[in-house]
């Protein structure tokens, strides 16, 4: 299956374009809560270095997750899809085609 | 001024660890709660990033200033009397020697 190499109209690079930084903001939303929620429970400063242990993977998670290329994007919202991040109906309006290849990826 | 080479008394290394363990534990009590205050305020990604960022350093900062090795002790001391997590009345006891380089050094 090629997935690299796939040509986007601009009509689905505004639905992809759409998708991602929907899927962005879900995650980092997520995120700004857990850490609001869980900075609430610091009682140690082992806690505290758990905080930052935690921060520092979620940076290096979503710096490498979010790679709005398109060579990349079928894999990108294969794996959103994957952890819950965006759904199926979220990528409405591109081609049969590369839904078909996301939601096979999805499945790996 | 030769600081390095300094020979600790039993008494000493007692009212040296004491203190030691006293300014860590200021340190890092103050580090907690500033952290479970600045928690709540978190809004944004970037206020999660400068977080982790603040984090980063402190605990570099840590990791780097409390060193307690005896050649080095006259000179960690001198420093936390600088930050203010300590005062040369927390080593009374010590050698007005080893007080007088402390004092010296604090103020550099």
């Amino acid at each position: 299956m090629q997935v690299t190499d796939i040509n986007w109209t601009e009509a689905e690079q505004d639905i992809a374009q759409q998708a991602f930084d929907l899927a962005y903001k879900r995650e980092t939303d997520a995120l700004i809560q857990q850490v609001r929620e869980g900075s609430g429970q610091i009682q140690r400063l082992d806690d505290i270095w758990q905080l930052h242990d935690f921060l520092s993977a979620r940076r290096h998670d979503l710096d490498g997750k979010y790679d709005y290329r398109f060579s990349m994007l079928i894999f990108v919202f294969a794996n959103l899809i994957k952890e819950g991040w965006l759904t199926p109906a979220d990528l409405t309006g591109l081609s049969t085609d590369k839904l078909a290849k996301i939601s096979s990826l999805a499945m790996m």
